[in-house]
């Protein structure tokens, strides 16, 4: 089994979305991550629903969690609406250089569940000169790759 | 808001629970992690789906990624199989002290989201006096924060 066999249809993001119509895409859908794109339309990056979460954090917070202890609950409760209108782009931190989870279309199973082992990635694109084939999630992988009880 | 209003039930798993078991429950609720508990029941520790896929990656592939070249298709998707009657606790490595998600039932929802963002973690455990109270993903969270579109 190769990963063009496995791969699914999966929504992607431009980097210019509004992040909050990004984690609404996430809770909608139950989507364990969304997968980016360029404005080329090539895919740029995964981020897993915690490094969503994370945008929505200021980064004073992120740098110091037990900062977050300073807000008191209702503060705390409009942690997401004060960004209303900012785009992940913007909201990326410029020295987080992410990994980008991808395989090529030919990888195996064991090839494809190394790299998001590696990568703490919930899911790995499949790419094939520079265009996305599609996506592979873990659980998907796992329902492959798991003998019948 | 607090962690304690959040908190929903989730299914928690033995450390002695067999790993394809624990697998399978991944892929028929779509989980986006496990919980595992020790024997007196108390919260041990969080594996995302990327993690429980890991323990089914033989671990020299897991410490040089690139050794799974050396397996034919017919081998990598047998990957699973072979770890038949195999517990989560012996395939956790042994050197990988696994931080603990968790927060007590009082945190405010900037405080969750701080620790899961850091932790890049799928899931929070909401604990109180050594007990587990419930569990928070960040799909939940989310559901919580966002504010109307």
């Amino acid at each position: 089994m190769r990963a063009r066999e496995i791969a699914d249809d999966y929504p992607v993001l431009n980097l210019d979305v509004d992040v909050l119509d990004a984690a609404r895409l996430l809770t909608q859908d139950r989507l364990p991550g969304i997968v980016l794109t360029d404005d080329a339309g090539r895919p740029h990056s995964v981020l897993p629903d915690s490094q969503v979460l994370r945008l929505l954090v200021p980064p004073y917070v992120q740098r110091d969690p037990t900062l977050a202890k300073v807000y008191d609950e209702a503060e705390a409760d409009r942690i997401a609406a004060r960004l209303s209108g900012r785009t992940v782009r913007q909201l990326l931190p410029a020295e987080n250089t992410v990994d980008l989870p991808a395989v090529g279309p030919s990888a195996t199973v064991m090839e494809i569940a190394a790299q998001m082992a590696r990568l703490r990635s919930p899911l790995t694109v499949v790419v094939e000169r520079e265009r996305m084939q599609g996506v592979i999630t873990t659980t998907r992988l796992l329902d492959h790759i798991l003998p019948p009880p």
